[in-house]
């Protein structure tokens, strides 16, 4: 019997993160004043601790015991070899992913949400604040908050927060309160309702709601989070590619391809970077961020200096962006529905080290239908799209007759996504194109704003 | 740092089941004559092969290679230890559990709905049916018939059809067909509908649809399935309490006590029935099977004959049991909504080597909910009901200063029950408490039925 699984014990679990700051040189990001932020301009919003670790350069940082303890609830996360996939395929390739849906959310965002609350606990903060789309994001907060005994309040689209009552009482089983956006309780949600009583919100305004509530508290015991984008975040989830590294090598293999679904970045970034680490040291290895066709940031978008949000709150973040004020079509994969990328990613892909592409909503759901019914688990919606690509190089593999090793991103599990899967089987989602027009309109937004520079690491 | 998750390797994984008709004495199943039942009666609704191993008296029986094979997507199972549990109930018991959430429709169902669908393959059947009421058991059966690439009917009650649209939507991922019942598919759904358009249906209206379907289909390639109940479901549950004492060999500890939830009996006995066979062997230990007050079928029902399902198709069966006609008050564990309970567990009850408990759905949920908030992952209601035994035993334990090892059946996950939780944390649920009347009116059902005898095993 072929083996599926391949385990690591909670010994063998990586002691520490591996930050890519330490090897690509980076664009800084830029205040109102057009010049680099300071960390102290920061500090209404974040904990100085993870500040500091922001714009750190460090290449190794340790991870806190409490933060391993934590995470030893679901982590090491097994590799799994998808042989009923493989078998269905008929490739030669050798297929595996990393499953991070076994986390207590179901998805890969804990691995950041964990270290979050706790540097945040331990620099006597009392509260945090957030936004959530899909809802991933504040379920996985909220998990981390009630490990740490903190408070958690998130701030969630309201048309979300309306489709998907389950997420809601998923952070209320955690003590978590959820909000729909655009609240009464803050101004930037009130300004939102006196517009339109009958919005049904979106990210951007929940993004301000959740920084002015955190700002706005005058105990300065409340800070506000993020769940992807940012160079801590990206930082937290190399975890995953580095116990991916080491299952490969119990088992003495090396991948040739790295598949992981973009959307803000942070699920790419953790399986993709230690494997972009060695690529620079030499190792032969293409490696795929896969985004939606009808949010195609990296592959149709320019390397410019954008916010991070809709309302313009943040600082310029170098990065490839559709525009802060696009608004991507109606696609079922809540999580890669943002219209920038992570700066690292995007620095990446500037440098050619990664290969961005994109798939159709009606590929991915079929990719993802076809790994439900040979590897049993539900994939969720954002998890399909790299199933796209793997699905795309397995039988490239084929052609070519070649053995190749594939790994991608199991991002999360498509168990409360169960509603999109009907649709789907009911033929009512469709394809979205975006043309040329729809993407130059989106990018007018930025076309006054400083350029960043195109920096090559390493030289 | 303290390790969480014991676990075994594929190589580990047990390859044989313990079938406990070796070691107990059990009355037969009568069919309408009063007379023991032939295998050949049942040969148009079950395999001939299953029907073999339901009245086999081999202790160990080999499990077949394509199962382990398809088991191995998830199993072994990890054996967890309660570490933050335990820290908030500031006990010095060890607390651990098998995580049979884990797997791809996220309950033990599995382990007997994937051999089900594998004996069903070999022996020449296309197509399964079966009935659901909370859809665990449909979503397991559909996940199995995919891995052999059989068709799967599932006949789900309408009510919670209705309330729960992404049970059915989890079935069509595995490309199972899922209709509500009564249907006008069958007969005794015709007649359910005339009797009442407006019907919710009831478990005895799905069971009797399944069996039609499966008798009916004249091309002899239709058999029916059960996911609790009867003996060769318990076999296959019982890798469970195999790998449980492997686990527990390994870390040099053995169980103080033994909790499991019991609805038809099979996630308790998967967990318990290895540890049965050591206290039959002269072991202390004590094995608790868990029911609702709501519901007490092993704490306040007789030992008698009686039909497994409403319609009283089945033969009748040796069990604690609440009257076929039987209908439990509205409380939220689906799993646990059943009159009887299955031969063997009533059995070991009636010879007192096991102790039943029953719990209410406050104590429950209370029990569920403080466990997510430490453990992190969220129970499924009927897992909640062994939690609140956990929770009694751990707090006897601080109150004694005693180091008790104890250890659950943690069945499920509460994924898709978030709805309940919603309604528990709006204070919306409430205990039932049977009378005496009510408890003998369903009984009065059975009163003219043959007795089963006292039997003792091992004299």
């Amino acid at each position: 019997m072929e083996a599926r699984k391949i385990l690591l014990t909670e010994d063998e679990m990586p002691r520490r993160w591996y930050n890519i700051l330490a090897d690509i040189k980076m664009n800084p990001p830029l205040g109102p004043d057009g010049k680099p932020v300071k960390a102290e301009d920061l500090a209404p919003v974040f904990p100085m601790n993870l500040i500091e670790q922001e714009v750190s350069d460090q290449r190794w940082i340790d991870i806190p015991e409490p933060v391993l303890e934590v995470l030893a609830t679901w982590r090491p996360a097994p590799l799994v070899r998808a042989l009923s996939l493989e078998k269905a395929l008929q490739t030669p390739a050798k297929i595996y992913f990393k499953n991070e849906s076994v986390s207590p959310p179901g998805s890969h965002k804990p691995n950041t949400a964990v270290p979050q609350a706790y540097y945040n606990k331990v620099f006597g903060i009392e509260r945090m604040t957030t936004e959530t789309g899909a809802g991933q994001w504040g379920s996985a907060l909220s998990y981390a908050c009630s490990q740490f005994g903190l408070e958690c309040k998130v701030f969630m689209v309201r048309v979300s927060f309306d489709q998907k009552p389950y997420r809601k009482s998923m952070m209320a089983a955690w003590g978590g309160k959820c909000v729909p956006s655009p609240s009464t309780e803050t101004r930037a949600g009130r300004e939102a309702l006196e517009k339109d009583p009958h919005t049904p919100g979106s990210l951007g305004i929940a993004i301000s709601e959740a920084i002015e509530a955190a700002v706005a508290d005058g105990s300065g015991k409340t800070r506000y989070s993020l769940g992807s984008v940012l160079n801590h975040v990206m930082l937290h989830q190399t975890i995953i590619g580095l116990e991916a590294r080491k299952q490969f090598e119990k088992i003495g293999l090396y991948p040739d391809v790295v598949v992981g679904c973009a959307g803000g970045g942070s699920n790419f970034a953790g399986l993709a970077f230690p494997f972009v680490l060695d690529k620079m040291n030499g190792k032969q290895v293409e490696i795929y961020p896969v985004e939606p066709a009808a949010c195609p940031t990296l592959t149709k978008a320019p390397f410019v200096y954008d916010h991070g949000d809709t309302a313009g709150y943040t600082p310029l973040l170098p990065m490839h962006s559709l525009g802060h004020a696009f608004v991507p079509p109606p696609f079922h994969a809540g999580g890669l529905r943002y219209h920038g990328m992570a700066p690292t990613v995007s620095q990446l892909v500037t440098e050619g080290l990664i290969t961005p592409r994109s798939v159709t909503q009606l590929d991915a759901y079929q990719a993802g239908v076809l790994t439900a019914r040979t590897e049993g688990f539900i994939p969720a919606p954002e998890t399909t799209h790299a199933l796209a690509v793997v699905v795309e190089e397995a039988r490239k593999a084929k052609e070519e007759g070649k053995q190749k090793v594939i790994v991608f991103n199991w991002s999360g599990h498509g168990l409360l996504d169960l509603g999109a899967y009907e649709r789907y089987f009911c033929g009512e989602l469709e394809n979205y194109e975006l043309s040329d027009t729809e993407i130059a309109q989106g990018e007018s937004i930025f076309r006054n704003y400083p350029k960043p520079k195109l920096l090559k690491s390493g030289s």
